[in-house]
Parts: structure tokens; C-alpha cells; sequence
């Protein structure tokens, strides 16, 4: 559910509602008959949903898609207007606040990147002020109110009070984002988990649409999961979710912040790889880009680092896929850089792990720079402004 | 999706329908009102959906639990008459069959046992048969027809096709077992995999009513897990769910059948426990009894055997809610027996791998004899009975 800034806006007054505005914004233009047979709805159904959608702009008709039936009856495709609204979405990430203006249809109008000297909240949300207003400015030009703002966040995000409970990566705990964000732009708040939320973009517009299931595996800073399951992303009771991270391959393995051994986020995020070259190697890099390039080389202690990372987020990704039988797995992240090292050992690991028929599950890679993740937390805002439970636990 | 054979005798024509009619089964009696607040229909939806529930005789108006409103409107409330239809569920494990006749409402009515002296597919078929058969006889006694019969097996169950794939413990492969049956006993078929068939009773009836997302964890001749996500039982896109036992916990572990080594299932079902038993205390203990029974004499090595088998249960469910997050995880099956044995294993892994506040999932252990896996295979030829995609990936 949105924080409750978010929830004035809510754009579908029903579950139906809601699931056709989603149904047309991922697989648009479609005609009724397309909208009914894909959302299970009855042919009235679809209707009654469809024309508040079209009184108020937000789905038109698109007559140059329309094709004749048999009878000779019109079949005029719908499609939403995606100039009709337009939305923010920002990510944060350790060094650096991504935000985007996005329309409704999240296609990306602006980027804007800003450089974080400070992780203190304070100088962060003061920050993500800045430029949400230089985007609400920018915005002005296309003519179109700008309905929300969503902001994704590494760590466990409590979306309904838009609250970030902790996040490990910045330091923060029990930030009221959503609160402080909200009073300061005047928009509507939504805030989640940033892995979610690019989970969302995915599943409405990039290598989800159409699955009922799938896992996107993010490697890189951290390790993190989003799950689609039954056609909705899941985001566990208690806040926690997907945290494939700190799923535990190895009880001798190494210790994790999280006080356990073996996370997989303790083998093969970007800290524990550095450390791991820099004791393979005894030399003193200090960054991702030096291992990497290090490891490129051909140094053997380097690449075993690597080798050794890629089979702990293969055997992560084969308890994912046995527990849940995802019909598709979307390994994306930072970390995707590395691919070249990470790939045999994810291959070897997976194959080793997945049981029976698990092993189909197709597992691909698919590069999402932080412009994505921004655009994911856009997504979540556009799923607050459509509402009506498009997002509940 | 049932099988073929199970789809002719749909109740529900509409997955509103379908929705209500498991709602009234679940949390019945109910008012339409409280129908539609829990099911999130209008009250339009919920009315359109009883009317034909009602004039069929399965929905009931119960008005001895009828209130009267403030404006003086009676609410009366509806419940699913148990007694309309009746249903035969099947629970093959190694060594018998267990077979119940449940009503509508899935209470048990009659059980029967049948010893297994043979695991070949065309011997356990026959006393599937004959079983249902006898059931079925029992049946004209409470004079409603038998509408359906499930199956639960354990393993690889395609259930939309009513075949085992594949049964490591029975040793089956491709065993059509839908077709079979529902030619000898004139019955629609159900076959699932039986911790799903237990999961979807545990969900609509047990420890799982009111919940949208629990996982349901069976410990004993194998380890499995049932997953409820969204309100629906996860049935995974290549027919593989829920196998916490080839979660792969540590990469030094024992070799486990599947070919992985450390999966949960190698170190902490009954044939890993009853070998590390003898291996540790160099006794010829034949069964799970003997080995138990030694560990309980206070058998130093027995005790460390069933300590290591609770670590990696409670490992894995901690793989499991950091993933999902469920509400509630339950400890079942037969190898609860050694509970006392496991418990603090379990505790103390679990508390080491939930991360942040998935620890905060309720686990809790619940005894289900295999009766209750049979009614578990009857509430899924119940679900097929009501059709309508109450189960779909």
C-alpha cells in the first residue's frame, strides 16, 4: 500500500479498475476483447473500467491500430496517454542521487544525477529536495501536472508508512522519507525498497511483462532479489523480502555484517570481493574498477575471487528456483561488469543446484544502469497514483 | 488447473465465483456483506456470485447465526453445506495408502489404510483402486454423490496433466496416474504433489485460514516445503516448488541423491539421520524408531546426528523467509516425532539466518497425521470440483 500522502490520489476505484489501467499500460494498445481475455474479466467488466479511464484522458482510443472483425464491427484498440501525467522516481545509492521525470506510460523525459558528498540523511533528503524541484521546474514545459514521486532505497522500507526502517548501505535507520519529502515538494510520497521497485519496472515494462513469475538477482554494492509471484510483486510481511543476499551457502563461509556466516552478500557483493583480491593478491586495491581490472589481467588469485563469487550467486539463485519455480530469473546490477568472471561460476553452481525440472527456468542477463532504478521508483509512484491495490500485502 | 478429466464438473463459472465460494468454505458463515469486505467484490458481485451457489443447494443461508442490523435488515449469513458432495482423497507414501472420504466442507467422514507391499506403479494403482472403490461404496450411505477424488504424491506432479513426473521415493516416472484411475474408478482425477495437497487443507482450513502468504516446512522420509504466496499456493512454473530439501546449505555436506552435496534433504530427512546415526555410534539401528530411541537414551553421537539435522532445517527456513517473508512458517510431518530432538537445532539456526525482521515470522509446529495429507488430496479434487482457476500458475 502507498504511505498515506500517496493515497489521495488514487486513480482506479476498484481491484478491476486498476488491474485494466496495468493491463493497458504494459501491453497497450489492446481492444476490450484483448483487455477481457488477458485480465479475466468479463466483457462488461473491462467496459465499466474503461470509460472513468477514458472520461478523465488518462486511456485513449487509437483508431490507426484498429482492425475490422469478420462482422464488420470496429475493434478500436485502447492505449493510456502517457503525456497525461508525469511522475518522479529518484534512486539513491552510496554516492550518488539518480531522479527522473518519467510520464505515465514511465518512459524517461529527463535525468538528472547528483553527487552525495554526505549519507547523513539530513544532507541526502535536503539533496533529493533539490532535485525533485529542478524536476518539477523542467516538468513545467510538457504540460502536464507531475502526480507523485517515488523514491527507492537499499534495505528494509516500510512502503505503507514510507518510513526506511534500516538501510544497511547508508547508515539510516527509521528515516520518515516519505513525511519530510512530501512537506518539502508538496507531491505525493511513495518510498520502497530499490530492488522492488525495479522489480516493478520490470514486470510493467521491461524483461517481466507477460510472466506471471519471475526473480530479478541484483549484483553488485549489495546482492538483492525482487520476486513476481501470482502476477504481483512480493513484499513479505514483515517488510523483509527477497534478501537472496543473505541467504547462507556455506556455515564455514565468511562472517557478514548481518552477524551471520556465508551470506552470499559476504562471498560475492563488491566489499567482499575487494577484500577477497586484496588477501589473494596481498595487493592494495582499492576499488571495484582496480579488482576488475586486476582480475582481466589474468591474475589467477584475482580471477579465483571472482570464480568463487559467481558460484555463490549460482547455487543462490538454485534455492530460489527450487523453492519457487520462477518462470524466469533476470540477473541485472552493477555487478553485471564482472559478468565475464561471475558467468561460468553461476552456470556450474545453478546447474549443480536446481533439481529436476527447475533447472529450465531461464536465466538471463540484462544490464539496468541506476537511470532503470530511478525509472522503477517512477513506476512505484505511478502504482500509488493508479491505487486500488495494485501493491498490498 | 486439474486434469482434464476433474475440469468437466466446475462449479463456479467465474473466478468471483470461485473466490466466494472458497471465502464462505473458509470463514463461513458469513454474511454477504462480510463476503464482500473479505473477498474486496462489491456487494453486487458477491450477491451475483451466491444466487446460482444457492439455487444449486452447495451455499446455504444459516439463519440461526443471523443478526439483525441497526435499520431493523436481517444479514443473514451463508455457509457451504458440507453434505451436498462428497470426495475421496489419497495419500500414497512408502509403505501404505491412506484414503479418506471428506465432505464438501472437507471434514473426514470415513478413513481407510491399506498396507503397500509393493512400490511398482501397477501394484499401488490396483490398491488405489480397489481403496476408492470400497470409499466409494461407503459413500452411498450418506446420500450425496462423490464428485471427485485427489491424489497426493510426493515428488515432481504435473498436475494439470494428472502425471507423475517423476517420484524419487516411490521410484515412478511418468506414471499417468489421472487417467488411469479416473478410468477404473468413473471418477475426475486430481493428482498433486502431496505437500501442496496438504498445503492447500493447512490454507483453507488449518493453520493457514486468514493468512495470504505461509509456509507450510514437512520433515521426515523427505523434507518439503508448501508455499502460500498472494492468498494462492505456488505450484511453480515447470511443476518444481517448495523442494527446501535440495536447498543446498553447506558445500561440503553429504552427497544427496539429486547430485548436489549438503542439500537439507541429505542431512536431515529420516535415511540421512538413520545413517549418520550408525555411522556416529557404530550400532546396526534399523529404523527411525531405534535411532530416536537411542538419541533419547541420552546417546551422545545419535544426539549430535538429530542437533545438525535441526540446524539445517532452521538454516533453511531462514533461506526461506528472508526470500519470501511469510507471515507464519509451520513444522510439520511425521519427523516431528523427534521434534525434542531437532527444536533447539532449529531455534537457534533459524534466530543465526533471519535477517533483520523476517525473524519476526511466527514458527510454529503443528502435528498432521497422514489422514490429514489424505484430506489434503481431497480439498484438491474440492478445488477442481469448484473450478474457475482457484488453482493456476
Amino acid at each position: 500500500m502507498p504511505s498515506a500522502s500517496a493515497r489521495e490520489a488514487a486513480l482506479a476505484t476498484t481491484p478491476a479498475a486498476s488491474l485494466v489501467f496495468t493491463t493497458v499500460l504494459s501491453h497497450g494498445p489492446l481492444t476490450r476483447a484483448e483487455i477481457a481475455r488477458r485480465t479475466r474479466l468479463s466483457a462488461a467488466a473491462v467496459t465499466k473500467a474503461v470509460r472513468p479511464l477514458m472520461e478523465l484522458g488518462y486511456v485513449i482510443e487509437d483508431p490507426d491500430q484498429g482492425t475490422r472483425s469478420a462482422l464488420g464491427r470496429p475493434a478500436i484498440p485502447v492505449r493510456v496517454d502517457g503525456g497525461k501525467a508525469f511522475f518522479v522516481g529518484v534512486k539513491v545509492t552510496g554516492d550518488e542521487i539518480i531522479a527522473v521525470l518519467a510520464d505515465l506510460c514511465c518512459r524517461i523525459r529527463v535525468v538528472r544525477h547528483l553527487a552525495l558528498a554526505d549519507r547523513q540523511p539530513g544532507a541526502v533528503l535536503a539533496s533529493i529536495a533539490e532535485l525533485v524541484l529542478e524536476l518539477l521546474t523542467e516538468a513545467e514545459g510538457f504540460g502536464a501536472p507531475v502526480r507523485g514521486l517515488g523514491i527507492a532505497v537499499s534495505g528494509d522500507v516500510d512502503r505503507e508508512d514510507g518510513v526506511v526502517r534500516y538501510s544497511p548501505f547508508l547508515q539510516w535507520r527509521d528515516v520518515r522519507l516519505a513525511e519530510i519529502i512530501g512537506a518539502a515538494t508538496g507531491l505525493p510520497v511513495t518510498v520502497d525498497n530499490d530492488v522492488r521497485a525495479l522489480t516493478v519496472a520490470e514486470q510493467w515494462f521491461g524483461a517481466g511483462v507477460g510472466l506471471s513469475s519471475f526473480a530479478l538477482v541484483t549484483v553488485g554494492a549489495g546482492i538483492g532479489c525482487g520476486l513476481v509471484v501470482h502476477d504481483r510483486v512480493v513484499s513479505g510481511a514483515h517488510g523483509v523480502t527477497g534478501e537472496i543476499g543473505h541467504v547462507s551457502i556455506d556455515p564455514l563461509g565468511p562472517r557478514c555484517y548481518c552477524g551471520n556466516n556465508g551470506c552470499v552478500e559476504a562471498i560475492a557483493a563488491d566489499p567482499a570481493i575487494l577484500r577477497g583480491v586484496r588477501e589473494a593478491t596481498g595487493k592494495p586495491v582499492a576499488t571495484a574498477a582496480e579488482a576488475l581490472e586486476l582480475a582481466r589481467s589474468g591474475d589467477r588469485g584475482a580471477r579465483e575471487v571472482y570464480a568463487r563469487a559467481g558460484q555463490a550467486i549460482g547455487r543462490a539463485i538454485g534455492s530460489v528456483v527450487n523453492l519457487f519455480g520462477p518462470q524466469r530469473v533476470i540477473i541485472s546490477g552493477e555487478g553485471l561488469a564482472a559478468y565475464d568472471l561471475f558467468a561460468e561460476g553461476i552456470r556450474d553452481a545453478f546447474a549443480a543446484s536446481a533439481f529436476g525440472s527447475a533447472a529450465q527456468s531461464d536465466v538471463m542477463t540484462r544490464p539496468l544502469p541506476f537511470e532503470e532504478w530511478a525509472r522503477g521508483a517512477a513506476a512505484t509512484a505511478i502504482q500509488s497514483f493508479i491505487g486500488s491495490d495494485t501493491y498490498e500485502e
